[in-house]
This record gives C-alpha cells, sequence and structure tokens, in this order.
C-alpha cells in the first residue's frame, strides 16, 4: 500500500497479511505475531479489542496465519476492529449523518471506491415536537420529554439506516460521523439541554470523545466508531463545523468566507490562520420558510424565476418539474432580483404596479405581487409575495450583507479581499450568486469568488471519513475559531441602513450592478 | 494535592474543584470547563464518558460548580469516571483478584485509606472439570464447553464480589486487577485455549488491552476498569507476573531470585536490567498435593514440625490449630529436614527405623513414617509419610535447587550472589527457610536473605491498583523477561544427581548445614 504524500487517508485501513507460522523457537502470542506486523505498516502498536481477541486465535488456524485485518482510527491510536480470512470480501463502509433539525440526510460511503455509493434523506421526526428548534427545547426541560426526543431520533435514525443499507448487512459498517447542530446532536445523545437557551447559553458539551456506535445502539459492525462533531457553542453547532471541514478554507492561504443560511445566517470568516464566525438573524425570510407563499426546497418549489425586462414575461422553474407549489429560497433571490432588473421594485424595495398591473393586485388589504396564477399551480391557488414580505427579505439580505462586510471590517479586510465565498445550506436549492448580489445581499465581486456547496454540512461528514487528519482539524478549527456576538456591536446597526435598500444606498460599492441596470435602460 | 517524587501514586485519583460559574464572557460547554480545570491537575486533558456528560450539567448546577471527580488511570490517559455533588463520600474501592486455579482472592481495596480493607477467598468452581489445569484444557477443547467453563468462573466471580461487597455498594469499586495463570485468564477471557497445550503452546493473547468491568459483567462501577494481567506465555502466567510486581526484584540494582511453587516451580532470576524465568517440574511432591496424606494450605494442615534431636520427641502445628488433617508443603519440608537432622533419614534419604521404632511401620507393603496417630487426627486415620513418598520430595527439591543453580550460572552468577530469594506460592503456608536449606531445597545463603512473600499473584494485584507506574513496569518486564527451558539442558540433568540427596553430595555448598549436623551428635 503505498502512501502518498499529502493524499487523503480514511479512518478505515484494511491491511492484508501473511504471519510467520509460530513454531518452537516463536511462541509469540497471536495477538502479539498480529500486532507487531501490523505495527510495521501502521507505525505503532495497535489496540485489540477483546471481541476481536475472541476470534483471532480460530481466524489464524483457518487461514494458515493469513488474514485481512480491518482497522479504525481514533485520532491518535488505531484499533483492530475485525478480523477476516484472506478472501473474505465484504463491503467495507461508513456511514455520514448530517443531523438537520428538518432533514436528515445519510451517506454510505465505500472506503475501497473512495465514493459516496448511496444517498437518503428523510425529515426528522422531532418536527412532531416543533417545526423550530426552541418549541422542542421547551418541550424537552423535562428529563423524560428530552428522553423522549433522544429516542425517537434514535429510533428513526436506526430504522433508516437499515433502510439505507436494504440488502447489506450493517457489519459492514465500520466507522459513523455525525454532525448537527449544538440542540440535535444534545438530543441525540441524550445531553441535558435546558442550558442551551438559556442565559448563558451553555452546551453540556463542546468535544465528545469518539464513542462506538453500539452505546447509541446504531446498526453498525459491533466495534464501529462514532464520531460525533464537536460545537463552538450553543449557536455554533457541528453542522457549521462540518461546513467549513468541507469548504476547506480553514486550510487556505486565502481569505474566505464560509455563509450558510439556514434558520440563522451562520457565516465564517478566516483562513489557515483564524476563523472569525458569527450568526445572525439574517435567516428567516431568505429561507422562505416565514412568506405566506414561501416553502423549504422541495418537490414543486419555484427555484428559478426569470422576467425579461423588455417583455416583462416571468418564467419560473420548479424542484422536480413539477407544478408550482410554493417558492423556496433561491427563488425569492431571483425573484426580488428580476423584479429590480425589470423595474418591478424600485431601490427602496417599492412595488411599481403601474409597469405591470396584471401581476399586481391587492391580498387581504395587502398589496402583493403574483409569481404564478392560481390556474398554474399544484394547489389552485396563486402563488405570490405581499409587499411587506418584500421588506423583510430585504431587511435579511441586508443583515446579511452587514454581517459580511462587519465581519471584514473587524479584522481590517475589505469584502474584495475575500477569495472565495462558500456558500452552503438550506435556504433554497442552490442559490444563483448573480441574483444574489443583484439585491446586495453578496457583494459585487467576480463571480467565480462564489462557490456552492450544497449540503455542506453532510459533506464534512464524508470529508471526515475520508481523511483521519479530520482529527487534527477539527481540534485546530476550535482552537483557532472566535465567535463574535452580532447583535450587540453598534457598528452593525450603523451600516445596516445602507444595507436596507436595492442593492445599497452606496452604489459605489455595486458597480456591476449599477452597469447592469443602466444597460438595457 | 501535593506529590512527593517517588511515591506510588494508584490508578485511582480524587479531585474535588470549584469551577468558576459560567457567564457571558465565558460560555465555555460543561465538559470543557471540568476538564481545563483537570487538566492542570493532571498534565493532560483527560476523557470524559457519555455517561458521565449525562449527568455532568446536572451535578454543575446542582453544586453551583462544585465538584467531585474520580479518575480512572488506563496506562497512557486519565478518564472520568464519575461525577458526584461535594460532600458525596462514598467509598472508592478497588479489587484485586487472584484467580487460582484451585482458590481464587479477592482483594478489596481502599484508595482513601490506601489499604486492602477485606479479603475473602473461594474455590474455584472449575475444580468440578478438573483439579489440574491439564484435565480442563481437554475439557474446553470444544468451543461450548470452554463457553461454559468461562460462565462458571465469572458467575462465581460476580456472586463472590457481591458477597465481600455486603452492604456496599458495585458502584464503588472503580478499578479492578485481575491474575492468573495463562489458563485461568484465557478461561476468564472466554479466548481460545485449544493452543495453550498443543505446541508451540501458544497464548491467543499475551498483554490484554485495559477493558471495563461491564465488558465481563462484573458487579462495578459502569465505568470501572478492568485490567487482566498479561503473560509471557503459555506456562509463564500473570500470575508470576503479579507475583514480580510484589517482590519489586525488577527494580533492583542487586539480582534476586522469585520462587513460585505451585503445581510447578518457577523461577525469575534478574534485577533491573534483566528477567531470566523458567519453570520445572518441581512442585507436586512439594506442594503435598500427591503425598497420601498430603493436602493443600487449610484449616488442620500440619505446616510446622519439630523433632527433638535428643528426645526424638515429635510435636508439630496445624493451620487454625485444629486437629490435623494433613500435611501441608511447609510441614513436609519441616518433616524432612527434621527427620534428617534427628537422624531419622540418611543423606540418601533412607529412613532410619532402628532410631525410633515406634513411629516406623509398615502400611500396605511399604515402609512409612507416623506424624500424627489416629487418636490425635481429625478423621481417626493417621497421617504419614511413605519412603516413597519421601523420595519424591527428594527428587522435587533436588530439582529445585538444580534449577536455582542452571539458572544462576546460565549468566555467570553463583547462588552467594543472589541478595534476595522471595519465596512464594500457595505450597506450604509460610515455609520455613531454614528447613529447607536443611534439606538442600534452597542453597545455604544468610537466612535474611528470604524473603517470604506469601500469596505474590495477590499481593502484586493490590500493587498494580496502589501504582499506576505498574503499566510501564509490566511492559519492562515483559520485554526484559527470557524464558528459559530448563528441560532441554543437559546441564539440568548433570546437576540433580548431586542433589538428589540431603541436602547435597557436595558437602561444601551447605557448611552450616554440616555444621548443624555435628554439633549435637
Amino acid at each position: 500500500m503505498c502512501r502518498e504524500k499529502g493524499a487523503k487517508e480514511p479512518v478505515i485501513r484494511e491491511i492484508s497479511l501473511q504471519l510467520s507460522p509460530p513454531h518452537l523457537d516463536d511462541q509469540r502470542a497471536d495477538d502479539v505475531r498480529l500486532r507487531e506486523e501490523l505495527a510495521k505498516k501502521l507505525g505503532q502498536w495497535p489496540r485489540l479489542p477483546l471481541s476481536v481477541l475472541r476470534k483471532l486465535t480460530r481466524v489464524l488456524r483457518e487461514g494458515n496465519f493469513s488474514l485481512r485485518t480491518v482497522l479504525g482510527y481514533d485520532g491518535a491510536q488505531w484499533e483492530v476492529l475485525d478480523v477476516h480470512p484472506l478472501g473474505h470480501n465484504s463491503p467495507l463502509l461508513g456511514l455520514g449523518v448530517d443531523l438537520g433539525s428538518t432533514s436528515v440526510v445519510l451517506y454510505l460511503y465505500d472506503f475501497r471506491q473512495r465514493k459516496v455509493v448511496r444517498k437518503h434523506s428523510f425529515k426528522n421526526p422531532q418536527i412532531a415536537y416543533g417545526e423550530d428548534i426552541l418549541t422542542r427545547l421547551h418541550y424537552a426541560d423535562k428529563p423524560e420529554r428530552r428522553h423522549e426526543l433522544h429516542t425517537l431520533i434514535v429510533d428513526k435514525l436506526k430504522r433508516e439506516i437499515r433502510h439505507l443499507l436494504g440488502d447489506l448487512s450493517p457489519e459492514n459498517i465500520y466507522y459513523l460521523a455525525l454532525c448537527g447542530n449544538t440542540t440535535m446532536a444534545h438530543f441525540f445523545l441524550d445531553l441535558e439541554t435546558r442550558y442551551l437557551y438559556r442565559e448563558p447559553y451553555l452546551p453540556a458539551t463542546s468535544w465528545v470523545d469518539l464513542l462506538k456506535a453500539r452505546d447509541l445502539g446504531l446498526p453498525a459492525h459491533q466495534e464501529a466508531f462514532l464520531f460525533v462533531f464537536p460545537n463552538a457553542g450553543s449557536y455554533f453547532g457541528g453542522d457549521l463545523l462540518s461546513g467549513i471541514m468541507a469548504s476547506g478554507l480553514h486550510k487556505q492561504e486565502g481569505f474566505s468566507i464560509l455563509i450558510d443560511v439556514g434558520t440563522n445566517a451562520e457565516v465564517v470568516l478566516g483562513n489557515k490562520d483564524f476563523l472569525l464566525a458569527c450568526a445572525g438573524a439574517a435567516g428567516p425570510a431568505l429561507e422562505g420558510g416565514i412568506l405566506k407563499c414561501g416553502m423549504q426546497a422541495a418537490e414543486g418549489a419555484i427555484e428559478r424565476v426569470r422576467i425579461d425586462p423588455q417583455s416583462l414575461e416571468l418564467s419560473y422553474d420548479t424542484i422536480g418539474n413539477a407544478p408550482p407549489v410554493g417558492i423556496c429560497g433561491s427563488g425569492v433571490i431571483d425573484l426580488l432580483a428580476q423584479m429590480f432588473l425589470a423595474g418591478l421594485l424600485d431601490q427602496r424595495g417599492k412595488f411599481v404596479p403601474s409597469r405591470l398591473p396584471e401581476r399586481f393586485c391587492s391580498l387581504q388589504g395587502e398589496s402583493a405581487f403574483i409569481v404564478a396564477f392560481e390556474d398554474e399551480t399544484a394547489h389552485g391557488r396563486p402563488i405570490y409575495i405581499t409587499q411587506g414580505e418584500v421588506k423583510s427579505v430585504i431587511r435579511s439580505k441586508g443583515a446579511m450583507y452587514t454581517i459580511l462586510t462587519v465581519l471584514c471590517n473587524s479584522v481590517g479586510l475589505s469584502l474584495d479581499q475575500i477569495e472565495r465565498f462558500f456558500i452552503a445550506g438550506s435556504f433554497g436549492h442552490y442559490i444563483d450568486p448573480e441574483m444574489a448580489v443583484t439585491i446586495g445581499m453578496l457583494p459585487d465581486v467576480p463571480l467565480e469568488r462564489f462557490v456552492s456547496l450544497g449540503n455542506a454540512a453532510g459533506k464534512g461528514t464524508v470529508k471526515f471519513l475520508e481523511d483521519r487528519a479530520s482529527f487534527r482539524e477539527l481540534r485546530q478549527i476550535l482552537e483557532r475559531l472566535t465567535y463574535m456576538e452580532m447583535n450587540v456591536r453598534g457598528e452593525f446597526m450603523h451600516l445596516l441602513t445602507g444595507a436596507l435598500f436595492l442593492p445599497h444606498t452606496d452604489w459605489s460599492l455595486f458597480p456591476r450592478v449599477r452597469k447592469k441596470l443602466s444597460k438595457p435602460q
């Protein structure tokens, strides 16, 4: 097994060996015979759990002292997770788990093929106890209820992992890596959550020592490891750390920003030397959830909107090409950008109904813009956005832009100096960076600087399985990460004012948008 | 907690802490708050198992961030085994287990008082499957039978540990250290034993990685560690390594010999730089077991014999001062020495019945010497030794002396150069070194060089609990230990011849015995 310098090395290794057979001049015990040979390859003496000791003797004799070993890395040491006769080529799998408060995504990773071979997502059953996290936290104030939420998600995970595996045996899963926000991870581990949302907002744990999958009763090999991503506080969870891992921004010379918009907007600025994080209430409107016609990125969600600036003809794409049901985050961003470019919104975000009277109407005393008429939609009701909703989206996008600005200012950087903007999270399918720049949510920098990560949290768990350096990297990330409380900074409120316009009061910050606007008109 | 240099430090530590309470400027998670404070005392970041994380949050709040922690050492790292509110002063216990093939001894160790507080012994229930180890090994050739022997001893241990504890809760036991010969340890762990007694005599394991007591279902704290002593081969078990630990010979500048006579005679010669071990068939007769009136060191065993050289009056002591039932190893050694000194045995070990006709008789055609007449004994039958038995004891003692000689010769030492002879094992209660020298079993060196260890294996398990350096020491002992196959050495047979006399053919080796013999006569 040749080892390239700098190449990724997974947390699981498979090593086949032919041991020298014992005789009277070599009476080493079976475990020593195996460990000494493995030590030559590993550079260290591996641990050997009791379950493996119990079968080792038989496996060695059956194969005339040749065998295949499966080893797992615990961050410092290797452990022999199983031994098999040579030729026993059952799959060598890992499982990445993105434990979202809404959706849970499972990634079945093949350590031999070095890729994700199956993917499966399902709703977090805790939704029945509250769509939002705070409702669940309130519910879980009593230990028996917290335990109920714990059992709910663990039981569901057990079933869904079995479903994902199908005909494959759980015995083939040797390593699991799970990330979730701090609350989700606490529920999963059945840890006290009372203090997560009470001042001063303390998690029970930040770094969870490596577990075994059996500690939680998950279907996997009996010695399989379970890594639960650490958190950097109640409001900066393992999902975000996993996102940082997925982006790789913590290893780069140049500065990057990772933007994750879920229920909150979480932003990380940094490079290989420092990481500055903050969270702010930029999310809700962008996520689509709080609009009357808003929805999450699921089948039937309008995710793309285009309005011809000349004809003012409106077209849209939906997820799964299904008849529209609602509009998701990326659709909302597109909608505002296109309306603005077509002159249907002014710089203050006010409707300009005179340009296209047939799409503007009054609904329950509020003026609204129709995106899809009732005869186009799945449910026979129109899909629209109200004037008030536009204002709240603008507040969110303004908050986002301001967070980015404040973060950069705080370390003496300008937005221009950021080499990469990694965009992650569940707010819309994949946002169109050009549209996000147009409304002034993202800065007006060359478009190639924006990198869509999709489900960065999920990808981070796979990255963990792929690269055992992740242990060290995560510890470094935690050490380097500084959390900045955004809401308490006066600068934020001051800068926000200018960002509450489309794209901004200061046109010099958005030269390309200005150019675009001036071109057709 | 002040730390003396060189002072023993147990594998369990108890640390009480007052943590700084959290506030908005110190949002460290509960685990980090605790671990960082502990790290100041430990010099390292301790592990924290899930069970402790689950109660930590509550314990911290109940005690206003003061708490008592119990930590266990795994040979490299500390683990927080439990957290309690301050003032929770339940006992802090460890358990040493000497898992003998005949007797099992439990030592309840108090980590606060730093001493053994209770001791309890019981028969190994596997005796029902064979008094000797080989019979049990044969029986265990089939996995289900091996598993039966495993269950038998583990279930018995569970019951007897609970018995030992009485009103104390198993929760108070935080660390267990168990030693046994290689076969006993394999049965205990349910490891394959087929190859232990088939050439080339391989154990399944030599070094058992630290376990949790729950892995074997033993009654103890749910996070309690279980250390199983390693072995140096099929015939050099953890009981002997524990004996070496108890003697401390591996740490001394001068040379020592450890003699453990059980079913076999195991001898270790060495100092802090090397350890040379061998085993030989010196034991059986000395152990008392194979004499018709022989017995193990238990109530009613004759353990001391004196014969007045003038009046030839014979007196004896029994264990527990009970009416005699039989004679144990130390009694046999005394008996031969006293008979020899009184002229009742000649140098070749032949009876001299003419000196005391009333104690010599013929039993089933064999001449015998009566130690206790039928009216003195518990069972109303005489206790005696036959001429043939005397010969076999002499063969055993001769073998023992020869083993010591060959061991010393092999490293160019003479028996004179050995500073300490540690005498351990179950052969008799405590042997009287002077008597052992008289019959030529032990060399004629100043008596103060002989140190009785009693149950060295059991003491070694207690030493392990008392001193966390034991992990390192045991690894060093295993590295330094060389095992010498005695039976294959021609030198042994050659030297044995001279040792088959009382005390030896070469009187110059036993000047004090010679002097003693010449004095009264």
